[in-house]
């Protein structure tokens, strides 16, 4: 069983990927929530919508986020009354909102939402929420500390961000837990999602940083940087403003000490003399179509297979 | 300054006629909210949007709720997620919805809401709603105690009314208070709506019914009952229901010893020697487009001001 660790865009596109691959019972997603806030009454978890959508086949590719095909009466109309229109909800997308915040207030956890939602949409593979508690990311940033979303969609990730507070003392979702403790655990693959924004808040959650370690099996992050960019998102604007290099040597140096190993794309292949102290695999990550996906989340299932081949030895160079 | 009381489209469109012939200062709506429920984690005022929809000139005419025009995306997918969709909440009306819901759980009253939004509609009139409080109209059937909206959307009307019970000692809204003792107060009018379902839950307030009688000012009601059927909605099945002749006569007996003038339809013209000791007025009551509301609400408002010029004496005899 492989347990994926996803935010957005990047880390859903994989996930699908994954999803693709492997049959329902050998694949995990686990999301972050931090990016999860209340809007008009509504509890949006903009990072699970993204993953759900994305294994549905419904996601919105231009856009990046909500539902292919969107119409906006709602949004119009709000806007009209006076209403909050910066962060904007389509009609398709606002039932999961309505449907996610009516289950809440009827005391079912997000969990169990998250999984109904899932199956609506005929996914048969296990999406789970990091946390069933609120875990909630504030940005430190020169203009002083921000909700998640008043920087990310409010303000369009200009300020500079200084730092990141994640929510401490959260527990992951018991169906996280279970799955960190699963004997069928074989590896683990760190979606190329933001580290600082989508997989930062997952290894922050009580326990889960040291409980995954621990279990000895591989560990894989996929770099979201290419050619010293992001593909999308702020990845590469907040490494810069951090001070980091916006590079996958960045990346590793993020990572060092917890994962086993890094993909990085063909166009980094340079880094090879970079990174000496961490296994790489060197293979095209950009994922600009299904058969991309496909391809990329055969090579990482294929290297931790390899991994395990290998047994206690390590694998042998980076495939470079 | 007109008084109006009113509940679903029969009110909304003589509310409309009236906000069309008499200017912002000289009119205020006072509008049943014994419909209001909360559904899909929102707070739904059925009656305050419908007279809101209606002066807003966007009322759906064909559903009789709603907005015109209005698409369905949200509802179709919040029934592929397996939500709850007997009652219908069309794109652009839901914007309604979640902006009450908002400025309610924000701590903004009911009156407050109603006000903004028809501000953002561009409605000078005031439209008040009869309490701030809840106070949810119980139906007593055949099939048991329904709340109203079981009875009335989701059960259709089917069940067989046998009673009603008006939340007790309910407070009406301070707007509606000021209202009643505003000394500008010329007349009450009792728009065509549902005597037991939307008039009904307006009188029952604390003290409203006495407090408006004791102001002296004529108090008129126009009959929803035309040829013995009603123009919309349930009235004529309620009535047949509760053993009430379903007519003009049936409509004086039910407000008989509170109002002071009924207003029948001219096809009802015979009931002139039914109905002996109460004042009529005869004229066509049926409101099929704007020119019938302006109609109707002039033939009102001259009664009304009719009334006045005749001073303490009684209006020689019913215009038969």
């Amino acid at each position: 069983m492989i347990l994926a660790l996803a935010g957005g865009v990047g880390g859903a596109k994989l996930a699908a990927g994954l999803s693709a691959v492997l049959p329902p019972e050998q694949l995990a997603i686990v999301v972050n929530t931090g990016d999860d806030f209340e809007h008009l009454g509504l509890r949006i978890s903009p990072d699970i919508d993204t993953v759900t959508y994305t294994l549905a086949g419904i996601a919105n590719r231009e856009l990046g986020w909500g539902i292919a095909g969107e119409s906006w009466a709602f949004m119009d109309q709000l806007a009209k009354l006076g209403g909050e229109s910066w962060f904007r909800l389509g009609d398709r997308d606002l039932a999961t909102h309505v449907e996610r915040t009516r289950r809440l207030a009827a005391g079912e956890s997000l969990t169990t939402i998250t999984a109904a939602l899932a199956g609506a949409h005929g996914i048969a593979h296990r999406i789970v929420p990091m946390a069933d508690d609120p875990a909630p990311t504030i940005v430190h940033s020169d203009e002083g500390a921000l909700a998640f979303q008043d920087y990310f969609v409010r303000r369009q990730c200009a300020p500079k961000l200084t730092g990141l507070a994640l929510a401490p003392h959260v527990r992951p979702s018991t169906a996280f837990a279970a799955l960190i403790d699963d004997p069928a655990l074989e590896g683990v693959i760190v979606c190329p999602s933001n580290p600082y924004l989508s997989i930062d808040p997952i290894l922050a959650l009580d326990g889960v940083r040291e409980r995954l370690k621990a279990r000895g099996v591989p560990i894989i992050a996929v770099s979201p940087i290419i050619a010293g960019k992001a593909v999308k998102g702020p990845a590469a604007k907040i490494m810069a403003e951090l001070g980091v290099p916006v590079s996958s040597a960045g990346i590793a140096d993020h990572y060092r000490g917890w994962i086993d190993g890094l993909v990085i794309d063909e166009s980094d292949r340079a880094a090879v003399d970079e990174i000496r102290d961490m296994r790489l695999l060197v293979t095209p990550t950009l994922m600009r179509d299904d058969a991309d996906r496909h391809a990329l989340a055969e090579a990482v299932i294929g290297w931790v297979q390899q991994w395990h081949l290998a047994g206690a030895n390590p694998i042998s160079a980076p495939k470079a």
